[in-house]
């Protein structure tokens, strides 16, 4: 597999005028990809889940600013307003993933510094960001291939692969560059309400040419009872100073089972998605979605006494974590001294 | 509520002379009665999944022995090869569930003891059959909201209820009858793939005017820690001699972070529940049902590097459990002793 064919399955394709977001609401049964001219789509996007994945989220939002300031900087005298305007939409689409905020802030600090035509500026801004997360996902991929070389199979959660990133991947990246060098079994839960594993992960891994098991979320303890896993291995939403890590709904129990069961588990995500200024997880502001994700339409009435908690979230303590893996290197036993010492 | 609308929602319904069969498949959309007048059209409905849960499987089966009696020994001298026929096509209709066998069995019984017509025999067996299986759940339903007289808020898993059973439930028994002592809070997982904790247990309740919340099967640990739950309620397709539980995948799951999150952990099931001869739960056959059931139809074919493990039990022990609740009374920790000394 060359590099080439590493970037093959995208989430987000930049034109240089436009924006283009793979619908992956509608996967797999559909690839479409929308184009988007204007920052409010594309916090529209972001909300309604048409591109997710904290890095992704991230990188689309430093885009959706570049299109924000190309849109408003030769039509208005008023464009700094109007630009901060979208910022603070793009800024409110979703809540949880800390990459989101990481990239508007950039961006911000570049804008506020900028004297005269912004454009150039911005756009390259954006494209750094996308650029710098493709590379960060290779070096974690074979950082974390490094940790386990004996594991022979492995279990991922939710989408954290070239659709959640701006390519190649945090978890799924890890578990691409530890195929390469032999890793025989992949297990993907479904990752209910989303089923961000049955229909992306399953999806991508076989775009990529990569056999893989779906599994019942509810099957995980069962599946490393039955000694299958040598790892869980996921990615991450917001990672706080002390390792603490909030990932999609289902982590959470994956790291309390694996601890149970002495399998490892690994936390892949780049240096954008530690959030320094939050001292643990406890403070991680956790989304709850439309409790509608989880009903059926005929328990949809104003009379229901069926209800749905939907946190799509969780934290995970350091402590249940073997390794947080970043670009900037590998964290052991992240509970001893957690991540803060990775701040530049 | 009065004893008859405890009653209410009704799996299976025996008119005398066929068997209704509520087609579990189609709730909550669709309340959809089939007749059955012969047991080979009866293990189909419970290979299909029309009908399911331990209890209500050894009901059906044993209706299906009735009508196997009825429809052959006036039709034919060879009545009792043809019964026995019959007999061995509900014995291979589900591998997991140990009520079936017993029921079966049961019968097998009687019929060879029988001299003359057998027709009212079977017929009032199978029908004692059902009877006690609704009185043993009224029975445990008090003896398991006696255990959990300070409990606010449960959890349960897949369906237990009146439509797994002859009525009222075993699991959904309990937190019925606590229900009515003060008990106000009741989390459902979905229980995938086969949604029994969306598609009925939700309906069921709301049907007995009681509110219940669903959650994903994956959400239940981030509820665990979140202190929402005091007891997790489950039923069980088998229980081995020394209490090791078969059940819904998933309830091993439940049942090691109720462990590590200090929730207790409940059983409910009758004593045609236990496998006295199963010494632990090793022993126990565990069901593998087709992996289309978790696989997008874009999946599935020939070339397909999708496929699915999709074990539909698993196996908890003993010692994770805090209580099992039958008709004979409750074994608190049955891993001290097991449930040998019910056998009557």
């Amino acid at each position: 597999m060359n590099s080439n064919n590493e970037l093959k399955v995208a989430a987000l394709e930049w034109t240089g005028n436009s924006l283009r977001i793979l619908d992956q609401r509608l996967l797999p049964e559909k690839l479409v990809y929308d184009e988007y001219t204007d920052a409010v789509s594309v916090a529209t996007a972001i909300t309604s889940m048409r591109v997710r994945g904290a890095p992704a989220i991230g990188i689309a939002a430093a885009y959706g600013v570049a299109l924000s300031v190309m849109q408003h900087y030769s039509e208005s005298d008023n464009w700094k307003a109007k630009v901060e305007c979208d910022i603070q939409q793009l800024t409110d689409s979703r809540p949880t993933a800390v990459n989101l905020f990481w990239a508007l802030n950039r961006l911000k600090k570049q804008l506020a510094d900028q004297v005269g035509n912004p454009i150039e500026l911005i756009r390259l801004a954006a494209e750094q960001i996308h650029a710098d997360d493709i590379k960060a996902n290779q070096i974690m991929g074979e950082l974390g291939a490094d940790l386990m070389s004996d594991a022979t199979a492995v279990m991922t959660h939710c989408n954290a692969g070239a659709l959640a990133t701006g390519g190649y991947g945090t978890a799924l990246g890890v578990i691409r560059s530890a195929y390469k060098r032999g890793l025989t079994q992949i297990y993907a839960g479904e990752t209910r309400p989303w089923l961000q594993g049955a229909r992306l992960t399953a999806w991508e891994l076989a775009q990529e040419g990569i056999a893989v098991t779906l599994i019942a979320d509810s099957a995980a303890a069962w599946l490393m009872k039955a000694n299958k896993v040598d790892w869980i291995i996921v990615g991450a939403d917001r990672i706080a100073a002390n390792g603490d890590v909030a990932n999609k709904i289902g982590t959470y129990s994956l790291a309390v089972l694996a601890k149970q069961h002495n399998v490892k588990f690994m936390v892949v995500a780049p240096l954008s998605t530690i959030d320094f200024t939050m001292p643990t997880g406890q403070g991680i502001t956790i989304e709850q979605r439309d409790q509608n994700e989880l009903l059926a339409d005929c328990y949809i009435n104003d009379d229901s006494l069926i209800s749905a908690w939907n946190p799509v979230f969780d934290v995970t303590p350091a402590d249940l974590i073997t390794a947080i893996v970043t670009e900037q290197g590998v964290v052991l036993d992240p509970a001893i001294k957690g991540v803060r010492h990775l701040q530049k």
